[in-house]
């Protein structure tokens, strides 16, 4: 198989266009199976994307010719205002990165989640599904819903957004969600403090109709491809295999050596175009993480740099909320990348953790999260490529992966040592990230000084 | 089909004699499936008892011509001294009650049971496993294991008991454990504070051979069926349904009206021969429960006054500790049954639920305990009976189920006034309880008083 590329000038080589919608809310999309091997060792090389979960790809935007109405019909329906988390779950969901997940949890699929971490289908078969997507509301809320069956959703202009429809009201269990999803309920968690603490005592789950495709207007939309629209630009590019990789963190020459190497071992394999989607986190992210806007110049920068190959490479946005539960959440990203078409995932140590907030240790296993994914019911089809550690080598100056015979050869670059250097505008080792990459850290820091901030984030991650 | 009982003259109709063992520590038990049907209304009726979880039922005691040579092999290995809730572990995995789990786990197992409550068989199916069945050790006893890749475990007495072999030793991780299978990391929950604070920061698994069946010598031994037994019992009986009925309280009325329309339900269904497996918990109860020896009393009490049929019940002791974990210990409850050949399952409001330790309120949802175990993985073959509402109708001077549309006939006993009056000596409504069981509990009570107890119980379960 051979297919000639354009030369892409930026992220995506050519604007995309939204596909056209049919005039269901649901648009099927199918695709000729992957094996279900879990090991790069026994798969097969096969043409084609992997299925989206449950079989359909859900695309739960009301269609053109119907808004109108639509529009009409929630402006008499009780409403329910929402958070800015709140719109970024409904985002997700609206783009089916969460398919089969019709709609915001009713009571079964919240305790199916919660304590099996998948959901049954009709079918008989079943899904991955380990963080809750649910939406809270007030006893005050509840009252005003009264006997209505269906409510609008509005922003914070009040202006309806979406319709949730055939809806449930249950009780929202905090503590015993916050204990399932995180395997603690110390206080500090920024998801539990931003989302769950101050939330109503109730969930409200239904169908979703979202009266029109998300946007942020921040600049960035253009690189928010939906599943959809990601599916689409993978079967342009006539991907083969698909491997994703989850980033909330700039991109240094130790990710950039991982992605490399891991496209190198799935042509070894046989594949003939395996792309990467490099897929960075877009919604909530806790104070000192590096923010969106900045993250993605860094990762511009450094495909501009050369650092990874554009050709076969998609950045993309992925707009979930971070959730920092771990080995919980990891299935979460790898499941929705499913969706997008990915079948192998990336998987490094401690994937979706962060310090416990009250102990001196990690929240999580550095191992677990690998592990509990590989584990992971609903996930079979997904190929996992545990991380290989890549340290800085001083003897060839530059990353590579970490090799213990001569570990005294390497220099592990923490966190704090990287935000020490680019606060004080100093350079890391050479080859550690490249120069145009690492310009904008140091331009980020300086924002932040030139802010007046007097809230230096006290962590940086590398 | 009809078959002549012996009329029993106690819970069970003769002296169990052990089954004979053969050579292997596995003895395998292959019954015909049945329908993996959920619910009464597509039941078929058909003979044998279900299969055990993984088609075998283990047995993890050494064969009686291997015990001497084992107990050699023993005394030369590094120790671990089990605590009594370790021991009630250790018995429940000898008997199979955890089939397919042949010692205390490793950490695959232990992952998969806290984040997904089931284990994946290498066939590719899956069983239910929704509690931990861990062993802990302290950083001493590590050191002392050192590279060993076998151990004993001794009694408070010293004296080996059983040897794990190719032990795993991993990380305890508390906090985790316990908020994902309680759901809460409140202080004040039983289990937790007797078996788990202070506990070692490792668990050690591996796979089990014990030396000698597990008996307690307090009078109930012969009580203490274990799932090849009660098998044996059941099909003795010619049993083409079995339907348990888990209970760590005294039986009144309430309870017995249940079972016994659940028999007459089964009959209606068409089978010609359900029994009642019923099934006191034996292992670790909280301090305010009635013990053992008291409730045995008091069932026993009951089939002596005609509450409950002896010839259509079985009454054998469950040996595993309570959890007090709510839907996920009522997940345990469930799949033990299942190995000893029940494959109807009676589930109550807030099954192993309790009071929240801190706040005013049961720890978890009414109602999610039956919503759990209807929706959990490995249990497709049990059929799950949701537990109705008993009270005493003041109008039949009896207890029957509770009919809303004339609620103000019902009286609502709950524990406290149950407790209250057992204290005082005074007499229930009529019909509430069997007077011999009552008596029983009356008993109960004084003997507390008796002994001088400045701790009388603050709540009584009804």
């Amino acid at each position: 198989m051979s297919t000639v590329f354009p030369k892409p000038t930026s992220f995506i080589s050519q604007p995309l266009t939204k596909p056209h919608k049919s005039d269901s809310i649901t648009t099927s999309v199918s695709f000729p199976s992957n094996p279900r091997n879990r090991s790069l060792r026994t798969s097969r090389v096969r043409a084609g994307l992997i299925d989206p979960d449950g079989g359909k790809l859900l695309d739960l935007v009301v269609s053109e010719p119907r808004r109108r109405e639509k529009k009409h019909e929630a402006a008499d329906l009780p409403k329910v205002r929402l958070t800015a988390i709140d719109l970024q779950w409904m985002h997700v969901l609206s783009e089916g990165w969460a398919s089969p997940l019709r709609g915001f949890m009713r009571e079964s699929e919240f305790l199916q989640t919660l304590h099996f971490n998948l959901l049954n289908l009709d079918d008989g078969s079943v899904v991955n599904m380990s963080v809750p997507i649910v939406l809270a509301i007030d006893d005050q809320q509840k009252a005003l819903i009264g006997e209505s069956k269906r409510v609008a959703l509005v922003g914070s202009d009040d202006n309806p957004i979406a319709i949730l429809n055939d809806i449930e009201i249950y009780k929202h269990p905090k503590e015993e969600r916050i204990a399932r999803t995180w395997g603690t309920t110390v206080p500090g968690l920024p998801y539990v403090e931003e989302a769950i603490t101050n939330a109503g005592n109730w969930l409200i789950g239904g169908d979703l109709e979202v009266l029109e495709p998300v946007k942020y207007n921040d600049g960035l939309d253009r690189f928010r491809l939906s599943p959809f629209e990601l599916r689409k630009e993978l079967e342009k590019r006539g991907a083969d295999a698909v491997f994703a990789f989850q980033l909330r963190n700039p991109v240094h020459n130790g990710h950039a050596l991982l992605m490399t190497d891991t496209r190198r071992r799935l042509l070894e394999m046989g594949y003939k175009n395996p792309i990467l989607l490099l897929h960075p986190l877009g919604g909530f992210t806790k104070a000192d993480d590096v923010p969106l806007s900045w993250r993605m110049k860094q990762h511009e920068k450094v495909l501009e740099d050369g650092v990874l190959d554009p050709e076969t490479t998609v950045v993309s946005i992925f707009p979930s909320p971070m959730l920092y539960a771990g080995p919980t959440e990891v299935q979460w990203h790898a499941k929705a990348r499913i969706n997008a078409g990915a079948n192998f995932y990336i998987v490094g140590r401690d994937p979706a953790g962060m310090g416990h907030p009250v102990e001196k240790r990690d929240l999580y296993d550095a191992d677990h999260g690998k592990k509990v994914l590989s584990m992971a019911p609903g996930l079979e089809r997904l190929n996992i490529l545990p991380f290989r550690v890549a340290a800085y080598d001083k003897t060839q100056g530059k990353m590579a992966f970490f090799d213990p015979s001569r570990a005294q050869d390497f220099l592990f670059i923490s966190g704090t040592k990287m935000r020490a250097l680019a606060k004080n505008r100093e350079n890391p080792p050479d080859g550690f990230m490249c120069p145009g990459g690492w310009k904008v850290l140091v331009d980020y820091y300086d924002s932040l000084t030139l802010a007046g901030s007097t809230r230096i984030p006290e962590k940086i991650p590398v």
